[in-house]
Parts: structure tokens; C-alpha cells; sequence
């Protein structure tokens, strides 16, 4: 029913439209491993080793990795934030600081996928651990770390209270993580997500739950050298 | 089918059980009237000046309190906290010190009905407010009062933080009163609700949102002479 | 029973800490009208005017506007954002230019609520509107624009793809406001949030619903001089 | 209490009239094997074969296929599509061109289950992969072919907006099917299944997560001969 | 920073791309009217006389339809289906014939802004009233009709069964409109729309609660002529 | 496309036989007014008048209730109920008795409608009132009553607990009818409808929320002479 | 400080009673197994064998069954239903017939729990399986069994609709048992338990999610001997 | 750009608080081992050797106590509660006495959590088991002791009414802790959570699901020696 329609130049150039702003940004391509077979992982894999582009691999359960390994020997796996990065050397660091924080020690998985994703997007990363809202002082104690970021992630379960305190005491955005971890009405997730988009402190924005590569691909962008 | 079965004095004397209870306890009963009619609701306030009970009426209106005080001339209206109280005098006060936080001044209604109740039932109270969680400075302004209180009851919307952190500094039980103030994804009151039962600090109990009634009267209750 | 608990040296220099903080970012404080009597709202204003802080007041009905002008004759009020700012001229831009685009009309007032917030906060701001993803060459045709800016706030009601789409196409960090425009199964922009949540795309962080606020004020962050 | 009730020829024509409209349409009957034990299963396949209907056998496990080869062994199993047809030939395809698109690789198994069903409907199927509104430019070198459909299925995980997507760009019917593919808050499924309702553009309809059966079958109705 | 990128003519295929699309399916436009001021409706009004296309204003209220005909002073407005339509005359009817069923007479209102949708998107259009699933045998005695059409929408509330009752007795697909009429826990349309989706009866989809447009205007697509 | 298929006599006699059902129970006929105008529900009225049937028109608002009485003039209104009975004078009470229990004074106006469903469906009813399970010695003081009761009605909002302790104590199925009464998080009747359905004492079940019709009239089935 | 309270004989006197009733009645005690070790369920069964009393045991693993066994050597383990029924004869029945009705092949485990239950509280009962509204005329050649029933109890997932168009057809009361069989937006049963609290037909009352023991259980009452 | 901000005794200061706040209230910290790997929970646990604090290790699996006991051989696993104490006596009992009622079996673990973490922060407790609402007189047996507590913990879960029917007895303070035990519509404890939150009778509040020690630690602190 459509078949005398014709503009093929049209949509080459939007295709390499984009093609091009990928180059420009730098920034590596993710694949999302969960639900892809080990074949077609290695697929993906044997492509990319082809086309030398930096590559992170999320959500790679060590199956995935050893998958990826047989098309990519060098690549890096990071089994806490099953995460692959390929080649295994993140580039050197431009752009502002970037902060991550974890309320506590079963958000580090979580907030270890934000700080790598971060490094291999070209950023200058710390990792600031078990500075939950119960024990404020902890938090306190790094705040001068916290005021030189130029973005902050902050992962946390529970309540989620913490990314609204740090939001309070520093001016940088805050950029927050939601973590399934805690009782049952923490209903996986869903109670620290609405309070982090409740937050009372302006400078708050969530990703998804336990989304730990989006929030360090969002602070690697907002940290991005001008 | 069961017109054999005879007990009557057993009956009775639970009956009579339950009313010992409510004298002893010296508690005043309390009678929401959202939903009730205003004839219902003099006819009630009728009953009251009758036994002479100390009666407290929740969640009324204007209209509610013109109905009682045409039975009961003498009952206090507190508009702000939908409160009626009869007799008008509190009683002295007896037990431990009772603080009321209210983190904004949208939760202004809901705490004074809080601290209205629990200054009825007997207790020495006293409101603080505007104490959020962006302004975590003002809060710590009244630790040494929030010090001395034997039970605190924090009412809080938006993300539902404060009455953690209020756990974190304090030794007495929090009770935390969500209220329905807030941007949408705060859904009346649930986002709150959730940040208080998967608060990190330990020592924070819950109630309904917007139940101010219901923590101002379990505040009392922690904080009775033992 | 925390009688003998003594440390003001450093609750006070504490408190100065925060006091310091909001003068060194130079960002206007926002007061939430919503759930505020005109009385307190008036109030308000009386202490902003004598302080002669920049300050925003968000969710202001008209009747609020009016209390507010009675203390601050010349504050500005723009009925579609709901917004009084005081002093009414805007501060001279510093820092990244940002974009704020509306998926269509009826998300004007929100969108219209983050302009004005990232320019009272001292960014460079461009509206957008109309761009939704049923015509997506609309939007192409601004891509130039988009292109250029340091932060995009993105305001979408229903089916709330365009952040997704809009995240895309630039390497600039996108934040999604979601509205609660739309039939039945938008759930008053829950299903927005969810979709926004769940990009594809790396690179969108999302605020609460309606919360135009919230989106234009960490724009303004993302876009402050490094 | 309905002894004297009588009417059996009614009864008796009515339940003719059913079989009769099977035996017109033409389409398979559905078996949908979750839930049901290998034995039973078995026992429908034995059935089946003795009526030498044409039968698609739904979320059937390896084992469940198993079963039903005892009883039918020249029956076909799709392990990914989890759907085992017989006879084992699909029919000449008749009416017009229906085209399944996967928004991810994630999706393929639900896509997979839809293209199989339409085909063993009697339609001519094509299926399009990986073509995510995050790489817009993959989906437009497919539109010559989607112009072509006479029914469309999107099958898509996340943020659920490739189908609002596609309706945009065509003028065919388009059947989305949200999987249960994603992170967190997509919530097994409701994040796009709530995207696809909402769907800006119209021409979208929506069937039951990750229910490729229906989709194709819907699609099958859709493109049958007039 | 993306200034030195140049494609227009790209951009400009593009666009009118789409327009060549509208223009060739001959659909009128649909303009969302809640949520938009009566001025920015007359203005869209306005745009459409000067254009001379056929559209439809959906959602709108009498004030909005005021607002259009002071713009086109002989567009249609039908009060129940809250729907205006100009020019006036719908288009000669091509295609299969459509069948719209209304399960109760609460749903009339969303049954008759599909049948209008489909009637001005040039189908051949009726409208069948009050068959609910409780007295079946209504639904019986229109069984020639309803197999007789090309597509069918079934407009229900409450529980939502009528549509998978409708595709068991007809080959054609079924389009189901769930409506927000009920009791509480039929929660705003939420249960008939689950219902819906969990149609046992393969061949219906779902489209938004109440939004008889959209189920009218793929009821048109799917009997369009091949 | 089904033209050729025949089979009226069949359909007619289907038809028939609901009919006959009608007149066997004897059952009143139910017409829900919510979301009807004026002007439908008289035209109901009207066709009932002319027919003699025995008919409940339930969720009447006045108007409604004026609309009827225009047509059926001596029809009987009860506000509280929201329900107009034709004929005015119920049937005579034929099976076994039904006691219809309301948790509160708030719960009585869904009470009273279960109440006058069932003697207008011909049971003898008698009210219990105000026996919540706060002060389950009133309730203890009815359990001869209850105890003689061929089926309980038990309707009760916030927690909803007194239809699981009535089912603890007698022998007769209890009917539960959760009511939208209550603070916050009772969510407009959710909470007491799963407190209901998770009633730890068998013998319970439920209606929809604030449904006093469907409660009324399944317990006039259950007492219904054998 | 309650410490002179004494009303023992009241107290006990009530205990009494309560056994008293279970005496009467002569319906077996049902022990929920979920959540409960091997060792709690056999210390149990050794007090019942002790006791003398007919009880079924829930929900019970082969394990649990096993460990019953062990102090309860004859009693009867159906594994489909899930149910432990000592002894294992049931009673003579009594009362009105039950008919049980399964929609489909997988909620048969929890129609044959209703239908154990039922029997073993007396009744006579039947089970007609299969008859889902897909299949309409299938359910038709079984409405003179359904019309004999003192009380029905439907047992269905998915889109939960069978009760509805059961009650519809019928005058005994219909127990409705959702069971979480289905596609994702089925919600593990959520969709049959709206569906059936929404039914249009009055005489339909729901029991939780997959309790074929409280369904079966209601039933047994419903039908008891007057 | 924080870089010339310092105000390092301030932060000391407010730390030492903090600490000093722990060693004066005496209660063991808490550590939640979910989540935490076996190495992360022994290197807490060596710390804790090493500073000598009374500390509860709470939901530590068999392989988490057996890695906390490498550390501290001596420390208390109770398996059933899934909590480690360390030193293992716990502290001479001071305050007034707590009460924990489990409502039934499957609610023991919970409860027995709450009984250690209560014991171990030096309350005197006592356990009352199955005394569930269906089963009324076995808690009015217990309703001496009842009423000697100072703090009463109610465990419970399907319905979740005990707490309410508690609350209404006595004059202590009632915390509710739901659990997740119950069939499909208790939804893992959201049923008896709203259950008691919306509890008629004032004197519950609330914790987390299943959250044992949440609930023994707030009675812990209510019935602390004033």
C-alpha cells in the first residue's frame, strides 16, 4: 500500500546523523545482558571487538562474562557491579569530580555499577560508603569531599532518605539511585523511589530502581568537561 | 437455630469489664465525625453532657462543632486541628513531657491535632515546627528539648524523612504521622507513609495518614506515669 | 533525662554552615503555597522583604499571589506557572544555556513553572513546545537547538516517551518532568514517571510529577559556571 | 429446585453454533499449557490428534512439548517462542503481510511466539529486530517495509514507547505487547504496558504482558482476506 | 557545542514525510482538548479553517466547543460524546462496516465518541446498546450483526467481561474500551481494564479507559479498505 | 461474512429462558443510576410501570429519585440508602432471617441500603449498629440475634475487622461489605476490603466496596426458602 | 497496674462458649500449613488424635502430609488440593447440593480444595470442569446440574469473568474464587479478584486469591440444613 | 569550589555527639546482614570484638552467624529469629515489662525476633502465642498479663485485626508488626499493614513488615526506665 513512496537519501543521512553524534560524544555504547542468551552476548561481543568501539556490558552474570571473554580475552569484569568494560583501561579522566555515595554496605553492588560507568565515561570518580542517615555524622565528615563534586550520585534502599539530606548541604545536582534492598513494605524498591522524588531539598532526580549504570552515565554528562 | 444457648452474665461481665477499663485508664473517649451526620453527631454530644465523660470529637467541621455546641455551649473548637474537646480544660498535666515536630508548616493541622490530643489525655506538650529535612541546622537547634521528651511524635509529608533522622538523636520512641501535603508521585500521603515504616534508624512506629489524633493519643499513652 | 548534654559552640557553627551555604550558590529560596494559609503565606513574604532575600514562591493560587503582594508590592506573578518571584527581574544569566521543551500544549503550565525557575536562578532558558513523539519531525527540526543547550528539562504527560527520544538524540543530560495530563490509564501521571523511569535511553533523570520546579531548578544547577 | 426446567434442543443449538464457527474461521485452537501437568497436557494432544484439528500449544515447557510429541511426534516445538504447533506445516498464507517488531533483543522470545501464531494463522509474516527508539534511525530504514503491513505487532520491554512510535509513522493497525523485561520500577511489565495505553499517537492497542499469542493472533484477525 | 552539524534537507524529507502520510491516509487530525485553554483552542480552530482539513476536538466541553464554532461557526458538536467534528458531513463510508457495543447505558458516552471517530473516519458505522454480560441473551439476538462486522469495540465498566464473551462468538477482532463506571473497587476503570487484558478469549485488545476515540479510530484502521 | 448462518429459534428460546428465570426467583430487578441522566432513568421508570415488575433502583441521588417519582409516583425514596423501591410495600418475609451489622455510625447509610435490598427481596431484616471492634462487648450483647441469623451482612470500614470476628462466633455465612470510610491509607475502602478477604476465620465473604446492594441481596439468597 | 482486676468466671464462662459452638456446628477445624515446620504440623496432629475432632489440614506439602501421617496413619492426603483430611471418611451429607465449577484445567487443583472442604463439612457436592467463557456453550450444557445447586462456588483466573455470566444464569448464591493462573496484568490474581468484586450480575460474593478451603468452606454453610 | 570552607571541630563535635548519645542509652547496635556478604558481615563482626559494644546482628542466614561466630565464637544464633547476639547474656532486665503476642505459628519467627531484640536491649518479656482473632477466648485468657505490660508487641499477619482487638483491651501502648503469611490478597503483608493502620481502636502504631526488630526495640525504648 505504500510502495510508491521513495526517500532513501532522507533516512541514510538521519541514520548517520546519529552515527556521528556517537563518535563526537566518546562515550561507550551499553548493552543490557539480562534476558540475551550467552550466544548472542558473544555475538555482540565478536561485533564490537570488530569495530574497536569502547563497550560496557550490564548486568552480566559471570556466564555473560565468560561469554564476552571468548570474543573479547582482555575485557574486564567487575562481578559486584556485574558489569564488563572492553578494552579494560577506562580513559583518562576530564570533565568535574563525580561522588558516589552509599547509604550503606548492601547498596555497594549498586553504587559500585554507577562509580564504573562513570571512570569508563571519561570521569575523575570517588566512593564515599556507609554514610546512612541514621549515623548523620559519618555523612557530615565527608561533606568537604561532597562540595568539591560537580555531581553527585547517592544509592540507597530503605527509607532513601539520604540523597535529600546531601541535596540540602551541597549545590551540585544530585543524581539518585533507588536500591531494593530492606523489609517488606520497602517493596523492592518502590518506598525509597518515592521518597527520593519527594525529596523536600530541590536538586534531586531519580533513575530507575537499582539502575546504578544510568546514574553514573547521567553524572558522567553532567560532569562533562563545557 | 441457637435459641437454647444462655450466658448473660458472662456477657455482662465483659460488658462491665470494658467499662472499668475506659474510667480507669481516665482517658477521654474520642468520636470521628466525618461521615456523621450533624444530628448524629448533637445527639452523641447529648449523651456526653449527660454521662459527663471528657469526650474529644475528631476530624469536625465548622458545622460539626456549631451541632455539639448546641448540646455542649461550653465544648472548645480548635478549627486549624478539626478538634472539639469537652470540658474545655485539659486536664493537669501527669506523666513524661510529650514533643511535637511538625516538619513544615503544611503539617501545621495534623500536628496541632496531635498536640491538642495527647495535652487532653493528660500530657505536658510542646510544639516545634518547620524543622525539615533542607534545613537539618534548625532541627538540631531543639535537640536538647527533643532530649527530654519521653515520647515524640513527628509529622511529616512530602518524602517522610525527618522522623528517622529525629531517631537517629534521640533515645525516646518516635511516632511518625504522614500527611497527604505534596507534589503528585507523594500519592495523599503513601510516600511518606512508606519512608516511615522502612525508616534505617530504629525506634519509629507509624500511624494513618494525616492521624494526627491517633499519634498525639499513643504519645500520651508511652508517656503516662507508669 | 539528656539534661547534662552540652555542646551550642557547635550546633550554632553548625547551623551558620548551612546559612553560609545558601549565600555562596546564590540560589533563590522556594516556598511551597500549597496546603499554606494567605495568612502564613503573607507572613512569609514579610520576612523574605525585611531579609531582602531573591526567593520563589511555587503552587501559588491567585489569593496567595494577592497576600504576597500586599508585603511585596512589586513581586511578579505568572498565573499559568503558578509562580511569585521577588524581586520581579530576573538575575543576569551565567553558566550553559538551558532548553525546556513541552510535549504539548497542555503541558505548558509546568513547563512554563521550569522556565521560569532556571531563570530566576540565573540560566539562559528556550522554550520548546509542542513536540510530541506522534510528530516527531517537529522536534527534529529543533535539534540544533537542543544541541546547544547544557541541561533539557523535558515536561510530557501521557505516555511520556519524549525524554526517552529527546535523551537520544544529545549528549546533553536530560531531565524528565512528568504531568499528569492524559485518560484514565495515565493515572495522573504515574504511567509518565514509569516510562520516564524505564528510557532506554541512558541519560534521563526524572523529578516528580508536576514538578516543574523541581526540573528547571537542578537544570539551573547542572548549567551554574564550573 | 429447577427440576422442571426443559430445553434442551436450545441448549444443544446454541452449543452447535460454537462449533460450527471454529470449523468456518479456519484458526487453530489454543492450548494454553501453564499451569497444566504433563499428563494433561498429553491427554489434550491425544485428543487433538484423534480430531485432527489444526492446535498451538502455548507456554509449553520443554517438558510439556515433550508430552505432547508422545502423543502427536511429528509436532513442532519452538523452545523460544515456547509454542509447539501441528500439524507441523504452517497454511499458505493468505489476506495481507503482518510484521512483528522487536524493540530489543530481550523481546525476541515474546516476538518470536507472536510471528509463529500469525503465521500458523495463515498469514505471510515478517519480523524486524532491535530497532529501540534509543537508535530511532535502525527503526526508519525498516518504514518501506512496515508501510507495507496490514497489521503490525511491536513487541517492546523498558519504556514501552517504540509502538507509539511506529503508529506515528503508519497507517496500519498496531498491536503492542509489553514484556517483562527491564529494571526495577518497569515493574514485570505494568512500566510499558501503562506507556503503550497511553500511547500519544492513536492506532495503538494493547494485549497482556508478554502475551505474543495474542498479539498474533489479534494480528492474524486483523489481516484476514475481507 | 553541536554547531557545526548541517543537514537540513534531511530534516526538511523528513518532515514532510509525515505530512505526505496524513495527507495520503486521509484521516482527520485529532486535537486533545482537556487541558487547554478555550484561547488556544480557538487558535487551533482557526489553524484548521485556514487548512481546510477534517478534524476532530475530542474531550471537549461545551465552552470548548463555544470557543471552536466562534472559529468554524458549522463545526458539529455532540454534547454526550464531548466531540467536535468539522466540516460537519462525515465522509462516505468505505471500508468494512463497524460494530460499537455499549455494555450498559452508563458507557454510552464513550461508545458514541467511538462510533463518531469511526463514522468521520469514513466506516460504516452502529451502534449496539445494553447487552451486558448479565443478560446474555441480548447480546444473542444481535449475534448477525455483530458477525457481519469487519471490527467490533466493546465499551464496558465494571467487570469488564463483555468483550472476551463478544470475541468467543465473532471472527473479527475486538477492540474493548474499559470505562470508569462502578463501584469503588472497580477503581476509576482499572478492573475492567485488567479484565480485559486477561481476556481468555483470544482477539481483543485494549485500548485507554474511556478513551472511545482511540478505540473508535482503530476500529477504522482495522476495517479500512485494503 | 456470517450471513449464511440460521438459527433463530434457538436464540429465541435461550432468550425465553432468562426471562423465566426472572419471574421463577421473584427477585426484584436492580438499575444502577449512577452515571444515567435524568431523563434515561425515567424512561426506565416508565417501562417499569407499564411492565409491573418489582424493581430497586439503586445509588439514586434525589434527582434521580424526582425523576422516577414522575413516573411512579408513589414509588418509595430512601436517601439514606440512595435506593427507590417499587412497588413501595415489600413482599412478605418468606425464608430465614438476615441481620444486617454496621461496624459505625459512619457505615450506615451502606448498612440500611443491604438492609432494604434484602426485605425488598423478601427477607425479614432486622439492623445492629455501632458495634465495632473497639468496643466488642456491644457486639457480644447481639450474639442471640446473630446466632439466629440464616445470613449476616457485616459492613464496616477502616480496618475492617468485625465481619472476621462475627464469623468466629456463629455458624451462618457472613456477607462482608467494606466501606470507604476512614482516614489516609483505608485508600477509599481497600484496606477493609483485604482485611476482609484475609479473615483469618473461615465463613467470610466479599462484596465490592461500599456495594450495600450486592451485599443485601446475596444474603437474601442465601436465606432464601429452600 | 492492672493488677487487682479479676473477673475469671466471666472469662472462662466465654472460652466455653466458643467451644460449645464448634461442638455444635460439627464443622471439622482447618490448620493452615504455609509458614509451619514439619515438627509444629505433627504436634498438632498428635493433639487432634488425642481430641477426636474431624480437621483438615491446608496447604500441606507432601512433607507436611508426611509428618501428619506419622500420628495420623489413615489420614487422607489429596496432593492436588494441597489437603490433609482426618478421618479420612467424610461425613454422610446433609443439606443442599454444592456444584463446584473449574474455568479451566488450571484451577483444578483449587476447585478440587473447595470441593474436599465442602465435602468434608458434609455436603454433597459435584465438580464440572472446563467451562470457561471462551467456550460459553460448554457451561449452557450444564445449567441444569447448576440450577439444582443450593450454592455454587466458580473457581477461575485470568480474566475472572465466568461468575458473573454463572450468576447471571442462575438464583443460588455464587462463591467466587480467583485464582492467580494468567498472564503478567493478571497480577497473580488481582485481575480475577476485581473482575469478580466488579460483577455486573448481583449474587456473586469473592473469597481471596487461590482459598479453595474458604470458598468450599462458605458453601458447606450456605448450604447447611436450615 | 567548597575549597576554602572549614569548619572541621564543628563536624567533630557533632560526630562525638552521636557516640556519646549511643554509650549513654546502652542499646546494642543493630547490623542488618541481608544483603551483606559473608566477608563484609565478619569484618564487622572482628570490629565489634575489637570495641566490645553489645551488638544484634538481625536476618543473618546460618551462613552469616557461622561467619560472625569465626570472629566471635561465643555469640548467640537463634535461627528462628535470624538474629545473632553478641555478647551472648543479655543485660540484667530494667524498665517495665513487654509483652510479645504472636497471633499465630506462622508468625513465631517474627515474634521471636522481636522477643530477643527487646531482651537484649534489657527489658523483661514474656511470649503469648496463637491467640488469633478467630479464636477470641484465648486471648482474653491472657488478659492479665496483658495488662501488666508497659509495651505490647502484636505479630500477626492475613488479616492483621489482633492489634485493633488488643488496643481495645488494654491501656499500654500497642506496636503491630505484619507479617508476610497469608494467601494470594494479603499481597506479602500490605493487607494486615493497612489493617493496622487503619485500626479503630487508638493506642497501635506501626513498623515494617516482618520487621520483628523494629517492633522489639520501640517497645524496648517505651518501656525504658523513665
Amino acid at each position: 500500500m505504500a510502495e510508491d513512496w521513495q526517500a532513501p537519501e532522507a533516512l541514510a543521512a538521519f541514520a548517520e546523523l546519529d552515527h556521528d553524534r556517537v563518535a563526537r560524544r566518546g562515550y561507550p555504547e551499553g548493552i543490557y545482558c539480562e534476558g540475551k542468551t550467552h550466544d548472542q552476548v558473544a555475538a555482540i561481543a565478536a561485533a564490537v571487538g570488530q569495530r574497536g568501539d569502547v563497550t560496557l556490558f550490564t548486568r552480566a552474570t559471570p556466564a555473560h562474562a565468560k561469554a564476552i571473554q571468548t570474543e573479547l580475552p582482555d575485557a574486564l569484569y567487575d562481578e559486584d557491579a556485574r558489569l564488563v568494560a572492553w578494552p579494560p583501561q577506562p580513559p583518562a579522566p576530564t570533565g568535574g569530580p563525580v561522588v558516589v555515595v552509599a547509604a550503606g554496605t548492601s547498596d555497594l553492588a549498586v553504587a559500585r555499577e554507577a562509580l564504573l560507568t562513570a571512570t569508563y565515561l571519561g570521569r575523575d570518580c570517588e566512593l564515599v560508603m556507609d554514610v546512612g542517615i541514621a549515623g548523620l555524622h559519618r555523612m557530615l565528615g565527608k561533606l568537604e569531599l561532597l562540595r568539591r563534586a560537580r555531581a553527585i550520585v547517592v544509592v540507597a534502599g530503605m527509607d532513601g532518605a539520604l540523597p535529600g539530606v546531601v541535596a540540602g548541604l551541597v549545590s551540585a545536582p544530585v543524581i539518585a539511585v533507588p536500591t531494593s534492598v530492606g523489609y517488606g513494605a520497602a517493596f523492592q524498591g518502590i518506598a525509597p523511589l518515592l521518597t527520593m522524588l519527594n525529596s523536600c531539598a530541590p536538586g534531586v532526580a531519580v533513575v530507575n530502581i537499582d539502575n546504578g549504570y544510568g546514574g553514573g552515565h547521567l553524572a558522567a554528562q553532567i560532569a562533562a568537561p563545557a
